[in-house]
């Protein structure tokens, strides 16, 4: 049993070794993903479909509940539509692919397959908003987008990836910029109760905003080996896109007005950020609410007799109580290579019982997070499997967050700045003059230190800009990213 | 009131004086879709989505209990990708949209936006079966593809639709054709119970089925204008593609085998055969099971006392009921306009409430497709509601069952073939030889009506072919199609 069990465990590549390639082998090994001859592409295997099917329903539920319609709009953009708003087809007509033949006829205008879908919501909304009684329109789509990636990783940043684009209108200013920040706060939430992740969130410097927004928040966790991954954006528009593309109403004053604009988002890099904030050398750790399987029954010397009637009882209480719960009665494998199986497949609660077990009437609960084996009573089963699946969400955010805590330092001086940068992977939080001169110096000197966000509480670490010793604005919260 | 009624009503095309121009008024009227400026492509409002996200649900959850696990392959196909096997690519090249350029740069091989996947899934099946132990493989994907028409309509014919696609491989021929059945039967059953649309199902001849499949087995409703939509398709493929791409496994007998693959599936087209089923000249009629609002509680002189607070009481109930449920209290319109209204968005059935009602503790329930009204006492409103939706669903299966008999002709010379096909609308059922010169010959000489398919149970209705008078093999049915 120890024998197996170190056999599946020499298969990765530990995180302190090489975090790249044990961010690789896990991908693989828990078969989330396998690569196919698309260059750039990946394909979802069903046990990392599963954690994005149960994140969407997650997501789906938080915002219809949140009053959101969804939508579904053409994956193809007319050239010419792509093109209405400036700032936008700068930041995006580099990276798109491009269909130029349909059918077996040179097209006469390219279409872009989408990277985003600003431009075809303000089409539709210019059809649809001609009065206040029509505002707000709160859509949302579920689609994949393409950006053209010369270098890729699972997940993380691919050609073509998974995602939610919120798109919404409003009779007024204040009414879209509540609605990014609702939606900000929406996915923080998410963050937290679903994927056990506390995560810094704040507001882009004018450098790292969108394409063609006028502000963009951002949620921003910290990954085991420091290094940020943005994990979702929100965007207020302002009237920007409504005036590109003529999209206007009769206000409550019988006046002519533009309507105000938000999108927000988030993708398939959730999983990759779960990935690596929570798993461990053994593999993945999934947080409860999405993994595919919540518990996983192993009998214990189950040609015994008893011993699988009683674990397909076990079965069918957990399933009626509404966990996801598989019982893995394989007998050509032994106990020591399922306990290694589901560890790598990050499953939060193993629960083993046997001969024993079944004589004291208990069985094991075994937290994937800790190891901690608790011995519990059968007739308490429900009670304490759920108690477990919330200890090992609670467990997970406890140690993201000392993570985070201990992997974020504090620069008052450009020395300072530069040696942690160098030196000490992790979040920096120095003072800013607001000046994007700075931003680029400090991110040519480190090697790509970027500024994360300006956080929605600053601390006032001194008075003057970490770069040029200017007047200081804002505290922004630095990193290297994914 | 009445007038208010009579305008709604007046703004849709009757069936009988121009179905195509009906067909159109209802899905722009109920809200289900808009056009935009990307030629072939529709958006899906969220009416319409709704709809489709119901379907998927339904749908997902029959896939599951049959075995089937969701996966995600990427959305475009290397050309010498899609060529590897030679049918499947002279069935699909000529209708592909074509990536050629990505970033800024010309690709050294084009890319299909894929019209569908199954030389995705044999690729990827290449890298994960190598033992009997690997087999079944049962996968399902809901994704959007692209087969670029000349023509299009809205649901029934765009240049992308969203579908499910299913692909599985199987140890056996007999494994595999087991499976081609069991999901044509997953459909059909789910076209009854879950449409209400009672369909004709069987096989395609030789001419009619899938590019590179062996069989092809097909769902084929009957619109209310006698009109076939062929609504869905199972796939056995033998080992065909297995061999193509190289996909072989260990047997139980330690000898090298190739596995055998079907694939099925359904699409949003489905959405245009519940409105050209059951619609009318108010509009759409939802069948309960995927209607976005099954119950919509309109108050009646809903100033009076107490109305708005019984009528919220009744949508308490009816939500906790698990009815999908709206509550019309908008003050801003007549009753009269919310009667048209939710007639043709097709929501089954129209609970009032009003004063009246209130003092006899009863409400009155109205079926969108009959109209029949039925007071019920308050103290049964679950009760009476659930059986009106049920009575909702046998009066369209009925009603549909109906006019597909009435309109299914018997054909037993080739005059009176050609007569039912110039004069009548429907399906004929006849004879034929398995000779695809004779469809040729019948589709030219009518301008259009062809095989629909061999059912599985075949009348005997004479010994000869309805066109050339050789022996005849087959009855089938014959129809023309959208």
């Amino acid at each position: 049993m120890a024998k197996d069990n170190k056999k599946l465990v020499e298969q990765i590549t530990s995180m302190e070794e090489d975090f790249t390639q044990w961010y690789t082998d896990v991908v693989k090994k828990a078969e989330l993903m396998d690569y196919s001859s698309v260059k750039g592409c990946m394909i979802f295997r069903p046990y990392g479909y599963a954690i994005w099917e149960n994140i969407q329903r997650d997501l789906d539920a938080r915002f219809k509940a949140t009053g959101h319609e969804n939508v579904y709009m053409p994956m193809f953009i007319p050239e010419s539509l792509l093109t209405k708003e400036k700032d936008h087809v700068e930041g995006f007509a580099p990276e798109c692919a491009w269909v130029t033949v349909g059918g077996e006829n040179r097209l006469s205008e390219r279409l872009a397959v989408r990277p985003t879908s600003e431009t075809l919501f303000c089409e539709h909304f210019k059809n649809i908003i001609h009065s206040y009684r029509d505002l707000p329109k709160l859509y949302n789509q579920w689609c994949s987008v393409v950006r053209w990636e010369k270098t890729t990783r699972p997940f993380l940043r691919t050609s073509e990836f998974l995602w939610q684009e919120g798109h919404t209108m409003h009779e007024t200013a204040e009414d879209a910029q509540e609605e990014t920040l609702r939606m900000l706060k929406v996915y923080e939430d998410f963050y937290l109760e679903s994927l056990a992740i506390p995560a810094v969130t704040g507001q882009k410097t004018e450098k790292e905003k969108f394409a063609g927004a006028e502000a963009t928040y951002t949620i921003e966790p910290m990954m085991h080996n420091g290094v940020a991954l943005q994990g979702g954006t929100s965007h207020y528009f302002g009237d920007g896109f409504a005036k590109a593309f003529d999209i206007s109403f009769t206000g409550r004053d019988n006046q002519v007005k533009y309507p105000h604009q938000t999108s927000w988002g988030v993708s398939t890099r959730m999983i990759g950020a779960i990935i690596m904030t929570h798993g461990d050398d053994n593999g993945l750790i999934l947080p409860p609410a999405i993994a595919p399987i919540q518990v996983v029954i192993i009998p214990i010397a189950q040609h015994k007799e008893g011993v699988l009637d009683k674990a397909g009882e076990l079965y069918d209480r957990l399933k009626a109580a509404g966990v996801r719960v598989k019982l893995d009665d394989d007998d050509t494998q032994s106990t020591g290579w399922k306990f290694s199986q589901y560890e790598m497949k990050g499953v939060p609660v193993r629960l083993e019982i046997g001969p024993k077990d079944m004589e004291n009437n208990s069985c094991v609960l075994v937290s994937r997070v800790t190891r901690e084996k608790r011995f519990v009573s059968l007739d308490d089963l429900e009670a304490e499997v759920n108690a477990m699946l919330k200890q090992v969400w609670s467990e997970l955010c406890e140690r993201a967050r000392k993570n985070r805590e201990e992997k974020t330092y504090v620069a008052t001086t450009h020395e300072e700045f530069l040696d942690i940068a160098a030196n000490k992977p992790g979040f920096i939080k120095a003072m800013w003059c607001g000046d994007s001169a700075c931003e680029d110096q400090l991110k040519d000197q480190t090697g790509g230190v970027k500024s994360r966000c300006i956080p929605f509480v600053e601390d006032h670490l001194s008075d003057i800009c970490v770069c040029c010793g200017k007047k200081a604005k804002h505290m922004v919260v630095w990193g290297r990213q994914y």
